[in-house]
């Protein structure tokens, strides 16, 4: 196991649904030292590559994005739920649902700030049904910038979000995948990676 | 001038109805190397108290709020706009205004993550009328948590939200202070601090 799947099965909860609680480390109250670490392992993993930005999305995908960014030497880019007064009409647009929340936003990134010279890693924290990664990559496309990889935290490879993505060419990248959670035990099972 | 202030001055714009706009370095776009810088800085400011944990509100806080956390060492949690589904009923609430969007939110913040042991440091990016800062507070309160600083890195010193904030008696300390933009010349004048 990596250092991102013992914090899961240490601090993790499984809940009913296939939901995993991870709120504790990841997603509102956030152990930075660990988001540090994260951002670390997505260098060591797309590092090759050269990189203009970082791409994500809010809330959650943040912090992590902060950190990643900061790996590359890079700006962060974050695409805005819902249309701001202060974003100007001059921006991409997808529309994003959202498994946790239960209802669709439409995500905004001001065409300032993406460009067709741009090399991106979008970055996000889950993975589930690859709404919101998806949304990116429209965002990225439409801007004529190339996606030169995804790195996701934690993806639920029991949801069709990373296999659909994967099967587009993409290469993505989740520090855990897992594969099944047992509601009455709490037991995790991680997919084997390299 | 500080390192903020320049930065506002290079690459801020001024704009109708009293709008600042900083989104290319600081609230869409996202300058890494100076969120730590002002990070450090508020560890400069607020490094002589005990602070065990940053609380800040989402989006545009978190990577500030990282930062900062970062060099106190400590967990950063941040209060969530709406209910998500994920988040237990057992919940901190508090209802802020947002000027830049126009509307009214619901804030949350898990009971499990502030507690009356935790004292704060409160970060957000911006600091109008108060809004925001007064349901952080709010939120601390219930809690029982101490707020021993709160840390903003602009503040519209010509709103209200300051004031009322340092009348309270709270140790309120902004990055920049702008007392007055002039939307023909693009002026913008910064109140002198120490």
């Amino acid at each position: 196991m990596n250092f991102l799947e013992e914090r899961i099965i240490r601090d993790g909860e499984v809940r009913p649904g296939q939901v995993l609680k991870v709120d504790g480390f990841l997603n509102h109250q956030m152990d930075v030292a660990l988001l540090e670490e994260i951002g670390r392992e997505f260098k060591r993993r797309f590092g090759h590559k050269r990189i203009t930005k970082v791409l994500t999305i809010e809330a959650s995908g943040i912090g992590i994005a902060c950190f990643a960014a900061r790996e590359f030497g890079v700006p962060m880019v974050f695409a805005k739920k819902s249309k701001s007064l202060n974003v100007g009409s001059d921006v991409y647009m997808a529309e994003v649902e959202s498994f946790t929340h239960g209802n669709r936003n439409q995500v905004i990134v001001s065409r300032k700030y993406l460009s067709g010279e741009d090399r991106l890693l979008i970055i996000d924290d889950f993975l589930a049904n690859g709404s919101a990664l998806q949304g990116l990559i429209a965002i990225a496309e439409a801007a004529g910038a190339s996606v030169e990889g995804l790195g996701i935290v934690i993806e639920k490879g029991f949801q069709p979000g990373g296999k659909l993505i994967r099967e587009r060419g993409f290469d993505l990248q989740s520090l855990a995948i897992v594969d099944a959670m047992d509601e009455e035990t709490g037991e995790i099972t991680f997919r084997r990676q390299e």
